[in-house]
């Protein structure tokens, strides 16, 4: 007998059949003894319905209206899920966030959780109840309701795995684990039997769209075992836990991509020491995360600095970047609306030369222009032009032999 | 300087346009130098969708969970309105029925409001906010998110008006005010100028749609003042009030109806004391209205049992009288699933003779057989067939002469 934490993604209830479908799943675990804490996205399309009505309503809303409002997707699959357990014969109990509850911040639309209280799901677990938690919502001190950003329902899924102590945390999702890149743009991509934290982190931070960043976070900081699987079939999925030597052996694990991305170039900087800050604290101050950042070479004490911010917070990015640009007293701020980044990640590569000028030679080959460059140690990264993001996916997957390695397929 | 609570129905907010319409009058009224609490109701639509997905995935879903899915339809409604308010600039801070709190009983789907904690509303008057409470819901006192039946945001808006020592309560719907019965099968149906609560109360709980019972039983408990009006239109609305003389003049105010009731009768009951706390406990306990009932003249120590219930409990009183009938060797339990209540109501009534006699051949000259009659001081009610429910309608508004009665008109 375990504690099980099941996380299932807006497709595995994405309606009424499949929220019976993953009702099944649930008792099948239940049945075989575990206790089960289930955590649900909402249904898909539900989100973005929401998302829609506010856009409609005002083009920048109120950050903790905007959380009240998106957090009804979750509430509507909850109470659902739980009718399906009821009406399949098994006790069930749905929680929302001030419920649990799940403490968060006040960082609306991307709150951040700072403790869980797990005396309710508890007593649910006691009473032999299956416990059906809202993803993605929390509360802060204050009873506002708040949203961890999309994709948070993972993170609130190996928050709860961690805070119970569960055996394991298993991410369903409309995929059947985690690939050496996107299946839907290069068919020869393959299922990894397991991956590290790490570069799960990179893949999952670089777009690979199976597990939020801050879930791998989570699991990473307090070993959460996490496994991502299908809602679908009954194959097994991959397992995210620690490093091993099995993948040091192999350079390239998978090939990511992230074509949300926006890129604004503010020109003729003066070059003076603290001009950063000026240009990003208030910019990280408004919650917005700057990935890539370039600057160029001094030329009579003027530079030209470059960075991409998520596409969805370019409008109020720029509003940023602009008034500061007045303010420091530079030349312009123009703006490449999309942009793509392209990587390459594996735990191999700290051991492995020549990586990135083959990941280069690959890109140039095939005539695509790298715009900006940016590596840790076990990935590297390439912005380009967005229309190539496929054309880049399947060069680099074929270049570095992916299709052709030690991964499972069943 | 004024306290005003303001409620908009479902039509009222239906969509993104409308709910900007709702926003522009809220601000009228703030602007005027008032204080503004305002109760919104679901976008017009949303409830019957989130009903229909309970529907779809059982046909008795587990009541805690069924409130916890329709009360996202005003949770959605409270976040887009405090949008549209921010978004013309005036600040407004929604909240849903735990954040109030409005705390109730535990009798899912159609709890009743114990109490009404009103800091955090001040706290945000007292800011120069706008109050945006979401309709319909509450919390119990384990923290589970009530709903108080359909239209309960009219009580959800007298109860704070009545919490908050509000001046008035403006409810707002798709028309225009109380008329003398439903212009939409009556075309000479005539705006009332004001009416009394027990009026008031006979013609909502008979299903007038403007207001509902609950709410009018809570205005004249508490003496608060109720004007309906039009969300559409600038046009006076109807007082809901104190009875005066004028009123009493006029013998019939409005003739009502209500098409969603069943009618069981339970055939051959052994007629013995005790035997209708028998059968009507039970469904009492299931928290199920009973409306009319007849007893018919025993004959050989049996009699039948007559009742109607709301169409929509007809399922689950029909299980429990079934029940009840095996325990207690009726014969059998027969069922006619449509049935209306047509009803002419007036405090003029007290003092004039011959009315019910009056309405009893209006409708037998119209051939319209009458299942049973029901009285109060100031109403008489009819069951009968649902078909026939328009044409008695018209025909005791005419012979009533509700058409050239000194009602207002503009």
């Amino acid at each position: 007998m375990a504690l099980i934490v099941q996380k299932y993604g807006g497709t595995s209830v994405g309606d009424i059949e499949r929220i019976r479908n993953v009702a099944r799943r649930v008792i099948d675990t239940y049945n075989r003894g575990n206790d089960v804490v289930v955590v649900v996205s909402a249904m898909s399309g539900e989100t973005d319905r929401l998302v829609n009505l506010s856009k409609q309503m005002t083009p920048s809303p109120s950050e903790r209206e905007y959380d009240v409002l998106v957090a009804t997707g979750e509430q509507v699959s909850v109470a659902l899920l739980s009718m399906a357990l009821h009406s399949q014969g098994v006790d069930a109990e749905s929680f929302l966030g001030y419920q649990v509850k799940i403490v968060t911040d006040s960082a609306f639309s991307k709150a951040r959780i700072m403790k869980i209280e797990t005396d309710e799901l508890l007593r649910a677990l006691r009473a032999k109840k299956i416990a059906i938690v809202a993803g993605f919502q929390g509360v802060d001190e204050n009873n506002n309701i708040t949203t961890l950003g999309r994709g948070g329902s993972d993170t609130t899924g190996v928050a709860l795995a961690a805070a119970l102590k569960a055996d394991v945390c298993e991410i369903y999702t409309d995929v059947e684990g985690v690939y050496t890149t996107d299946p839907n743009i290069c068919p020869e991509a393959r299922k990894l039997e397991k991956i590290s934290y790490d570069e799960m982190l990179e893949m999952a931070s670089l777009g690979a769209k199976v597990l939020q960043t801050r879930s791998v976070e989570f699991a990473k900081k307090y070993g959460v075992k996490v496994m991502v699987l299908s809602s679908f079939t009954s194959k097994p999925g991959t397992l995210v836990t620690k490093e091993d030597e099995d993948m040091e052996q192999v350079v390239v694990s998978g090939v990511t991509y992230n074509k949300n991305e926006s890129k604004i170039t503010v020109i003729r900087v003066p070059d003076k020491p603290g001009i950063a800050y000026t240009v990003f604290g208030p910019i990280s101050e408004a919650n917005i995360v700057v990935d890539m950042i370039i600057q160029n070479a001094s030329a009579e004490g003027y530079t030209d600095l470059t960075f991409t911010v998520p596409k969805t917070d370019l409008h109020k990015a720029l509003a940023i970047v602009k008034k500061t640009a007045g303010e420091i007293g530079a030349k312009d701020v123009t703006v490449h609306e999309n942009i793509a980044k392209v990587s390459i990640v594996g735990v191999g590569m700290k051991s492995h030369a020549g990586v990135a000028s083959k990941m280069f030679k690959v890109l140039s080959d095939e005539g695509v222009n790298i715009m900006m460059i940016s590596t840790s140690e076990i990935k590297i990264s390439c912005a380009i032009d967005s229309k190539y993001t496929e054309l880049a996916v399947r060069v680099l997957h074929n270049a570095f032999g992916l299709d052709k390695l030690g991964v499972t397929e069943e």
